[in-house]
Order: structure tokens, then sequence, then C-alpha cells
């Protein structure tokens, strides 16, 4: 993983000698530090890698980490008390006069304890360049995210005739869930979305008791992990035959994500690919109800650190994977999101998710 | 929830006026946030509640979370964009001389962000003032706990058939998850670990592709999410019938986890519990074979803050529940945990979860 730890150091500022991803309890996790330590299975709470510009990185793990840590390939620090734990960091931070630390991802304690295992150190925030460093992938880090994308376009196929009339949302993404872990993936990477009828209204519901019905818009939002690396997926059927109004919005949304998709190409502002959808959107009867941002880097997180909306100053690269993902939602009525997930390459966007893009009328 | 806001002051410090929870991006989310505003549903990424020492709170939201944020009957102030939510923060931080945050729960950058909003405040650390006022639970928190430690025995009973030779550890694991869910679950509270052959000698193994053999000792670790609220639960059994010495490390431990129950009451120090548990397994052939705590606090968080160890300065008290969870780990050869859900009442220690604890010969 010398590759991935001089790509932080090249876009960290001048004069960081060291680079500490430090875990807290779960959820608290900085997935940096699977990144770092090349590490794709495992839990690591209270664990940390030190990274050195030379490429060079070291593991301090509790001992009930130490047999997943083996897999990084690193030197390891185990220890088994917090007092081991604490000589062992301030072993590995010893001489570090400027230490970065990814202030995203790591806890307030845990950045707070770290002061104390260093006190002359000067601790900064390098969370910007772990940003950027992962936002371009490798390709390992490629075919991870295709597999994962993969198992979730042919999981919503395995469980399609399972959406139906008089049954719940909940059952819908519990079969979901269970076809993509047949499949291979280690669980979803987030908590599937099934939303039906005005459940579709709302862009971040997850699934409930209510039961589908004749005529619902049902928006359908999920995701695999696969060597924990994140697939981020929606759909969006009709129970029955389409309204001419939910045709008309689903038509909609669907020129907005492949007129953008076209411009999704090394050297492009990430800004300029939302602006073309939402121009789209809003060109239609449904302006303004595109009501968040295009797309976000997936990675080891679902959100992996840039967007693609109107307030990104990325520049897409060869080798970046973002989701693109325009939504219209009425209130009431019901929403339409179609997203899918994007790899940047010389030769312009590959969709790594396959399921089909037409309103499916079940 | 204006109970759990003045629990929470109970436990803080003189003179804190206000306490903040701030969310980031998921993962990095505050489950206290959860716990103060009495949700039980959603993301709520970016969005903060403040707590006045009088019980009254107020929420910061995202527009995208408004209609899950309403749940919570509090006054919402609402954000659309960063520019807005940090008016919105300001506002509700006017007048805080000194603010406790959660350090083990907010993100160092959300922290420091805090900082700049209110610069003339103090910041303080009340994270154990949180895992005090969380340890204790309300009914309806042991409700969820109950039904979420109810989900998870019946659905190792619904998967127990689909245990044999040559299914894969992750095959076990995706059975259990689904069952979880169809009973009702949200999903599964942690990733599920089935551990079979030597992998059962990895207390944070998860589950991989090895498939199960005859005389496989099989640890299988896992709980439901329900309403937002965890449960855990361990149970190992044996492809085929029990060596002597399977039975031998069965019988030490199930020994260690019913000895060590009878002292789970109000009063006992948790230190003391894990002293009984460990006493049995030390005076036993398997001396030093019991690698972690006996058990933890579990609630909104698997592991939700005090644990039931040596290190602990925790008292048993009513309405608090905790897992007990003894193990023996034998590398290369296999393992046992047997692991409960424990609700402290004033009659003593009653098991949430309720799977049986015979050693079962598949």
């Amino acid at each position: 993983m010398r590759a991935r730890v001089k790509r932080i150091f090249s876009h960290v500022g001048d004069g960081v000698d060291l680079v500490v991803f430090a875990n807290s309890t779960d959820p608290h996790i900085d997935l940096s530090f699977m990144y770092a330590a090349g590490l794709t299975d495992g839990l690591f709470e209270g664990c940390a890698v030190v990274l050195h510009p030379d490429g060079h990185a070291e593991v301090a793990t509790s001992a009930l980490e130490e047999e997943a840590a083996l897999e990084s390939r690193l030197p390891l620090h185990v220890f088994r008390t917090r007092a081991e734990r604490e000589g062992v960091m301030k072993e590995l931070l010893r001489g570090g006069r400027k230490i970065g630390l990814n202030f995203a991802e790591i806890t307030h304690r845990a950045a707070e304890e770290l002061r104390t295992f260093a006190p002359k150190a000067k601790f900064v925030d390098v969370s910007q360049a772990v940003m950027r460093a992962r936002l371009v992938k490798e390709p390992d880090e490629i075919a991870h995210l295709r597999k994962a994308a993969s198992i979730a376009s042919r999981a919503l196929e395995d469980v399609m005739t399972g959406i139906r009339s008089g049954r719940k949302e909940s059952e819908v993404a519990a079969d979901l869930v269970y076809a993509m872990q047949r499949r291979g993936a280690s669980g979803p990477s987030f908590r599937t979305i099934v939303g039906s009828g005005p459940n579709s209204a709302e862009p971040h519901y997850t699934a409930g008791p209510r039961r589908i019905r004749p005529g619902d818009l049902i928006v359908i939002d999920f995701g695999a992990r696969y060597n924990a690396y994140c697939s981020d997926v929606t759909r969006t059927v009709v129970m029955g035959k389409a309204t001419k109004k939910q045709q008309e919005i689903y038509d909609t949304v669907r020129r907005a994500q492949a007129e953008s998709i076209k411009r999704m190409r090394a050297g492009t502002a990430a800004k300029s690919v939302d602006t073309v959808a939402r121009a789209i959107i809003d060109g239609s009867p449904y302006k303004d109800r595109f009501i968040h941002g295009l797309g976000h880097s997936v990675g080891l997180a679902v959100h992996d650190g840039g967007g693609m909306n109107q307030a990104s100053d990325i520049v897409l690269r060869k080798n970046m994977v973002f989701t693109n993902e325009p939504g219209i939602y009425i209130p009431g009525f019901g929403g339409v999101r179609i997203e899918d997930d994007i790899l940047i390459t010389a030769d312009g966007p590959k969709l790594l998710s396959t399921a089909t893009r037409d309103l499916l009328e079940l």
C-alpha cells in the first residue's frame, strides 16, 4: 500500500512528517485506516495506522484484531491493555513534529488523546488530502466496486417478482439484502430504501410497514458491500400501468441522468455535471423538485468524500467513481430517482451498475 | 424526552448550560442525538440537537431529514445550505458559556466547527455523563431491547436446519440476517459472525467462504436492530457429536455464564461479575483462554458505553442491560462463546434473549 500512502502525502501540505488514522468504537471507524493499511475485512476498534512520507506504514492493533491485521502485511504493534496501547502509540508518534489527522473521521476524544501522546507535535487536518487520495481508485478498488455494483444489479432482478401489491416495503428490503448476500456481498452498503406511494417522495425514507398498492411509484435505493467497497444504486418502478404523469416524471429524470452521464469525463468540473441534470429538470414542469445533489464519490464509504453538486470544486479524473442520481419529488404524490455508479475512464464514462433503466410496470 | 435531557444534565458537571450532539456523515453519527431527540428511525447526517438544563431541547435538521425529525415533536430549525446551517447553529448556541459535547461520538472536525460558531464559549467533554444516562433504560427502551433480543433468539431457531456440513459460513450469516428482518428487525445490529472450525477461535472473525465441516465448533454471534435498539447474542453449536474436549469447554463457559449472571444484581460492581466468570475459566484447564471482557452495556449501540470487565468502575443498577458473554478460545482448535442480553430488575437478572443454551449437536 506504499502507493496509497504516497498518494495521501502528495496532497498533504508541507512539513507534515506523519499521518495517523485512529479508530474508536464501532461505528466511529475511520475507513481511511482500511484504505492506508490495504485491509478489506475486520472491525479494528481502537486500532491506528501511522504513515510516513516515504510510503512506510505501521499498524497499532489490539490483540483481538491481530489475526485480521496480519492481512495488511505491515509491521504490527500489538497491545492488550489501555496502558500498552498508550505505549505503542507514543512510540509510533515519536519524533513527529507536524502530525496530520483525518479530522472528518476521527472522534474528538481520539484526537485529544493523540495530542497528549505527542504533546510537542502540531496536529493539522489532512481530511481534504485523504478525500482527494481516495477519490482516484486503483485497479483492485475498481474491481471491488464493479463487483459490488454487479451484485446489486443482479440482486434487484432476483427480487423483482416479489415486488407486488400487498407486500410490505420492509419485506422487499429484506429480500433485496438477502439476495445481495447470496450473491457474495458481505452485507448491504447502507440501509435499504424501499419507499412506496407517498413515501417515494422522501429522498431519505428507509423502508417501513406500508404495504405496496396498485398505482404506487416505488423508489428502491440500495447497495452491496463487497471486499469493503460499496455500490449505491436506485431504481424506480411502478405498480401497474404508469399514469401519464408518472411516465413524464420518469422520462424527465431519465433524460437528466443520461445527458449528465455523457458529461462525466476526465477534466470536467463535477459542478457542471450537476448543472446539466438540474437544467433539464428545472426546464420541465417539475422545476425545483430536484432537491439534492446529483451524485457523490463512492468507495469504502457510500459517501466517500467529494460531491457532484453545485458546491463542488472537484474536477473529474480518470478512475474516479461517482454516483449519478437525479430525482424528482412531489410531496403527497411520489417520487422518481434513478441512480448508477459511474467510472470515469480514458474512453469516457462507464456504468458499473447494469440493471435496466426502463420504467418497469410490475 | 425531557426526562432524558434532565438525566444527562444530572450527570454533567457544574456550570454546563448547553449540551450539543452533532452528527457528521454516516457512519459518524452520534447515537446520543437519537437518544436525546427520542428518535428511533432516520439518518440525520449533519443534524444536531441542543439540550438545556430544564429539559428543553431543539433540533437543527437538514431539509432532507425534516420529515423524519418531526417524529421528535421538538422545535425544528431547518437548513437547506451550509450557510443556513451555520446560521441555525450560531443561533442555537447563542448565550452558551460552557457547552458540553460528547467527545466520544463527535468528529474532531464537527467539534472544531462548533468552536468557531461560539468562539467565546468553553467546550467540555460530557461523554461520561451521556454514557451514564444511557446506561439506565426507560420502559420504552426496555421494550425495544426485549423485542430485539426476541427477534434474534427466534431467528436463530428459524435458520438452525440450514446449519449443515458443506454450507459456507457466509450463507448461514445471510440466512440469519434475512430471518431477523422477516421477524421485524430493521436490520442486523452489527455484522453477523459465523466462525466455524479454527475460525471459531477468533473472537472478532466475521463470516467467510469457509464451508462447515463435520466436527466443527461454530460460534454464531449476531443481533437484531428494532426501533433503533440492538440485541447481541451468541450461541455455539457443534457439527455432529461433540468430542469430550468440546463438551468440556462448552460446559466450562456455560457454568461461567450461569454463575456470573446470578451476580448481576443492582448494587453489584460490574467488575466483580467479570471476576466470577474469569475465576471459573481460569480455574479450569483453559486458564487464560478467556481473552476479552465479560460484557458490555447494550442499547442504541451494540457497545453502548460501559463495560463489564476488570477495568470497569460501573455499579449495576435497575434497568441497565448488559451482555454476559464468556468465551474460551484455543487457536487452531476452535472456540466457544455464549452470550445473552440481561436486564437488571428489582427481582434480579432477567434474560432478554431466550434461545436455548444447551450445546446443540447438529
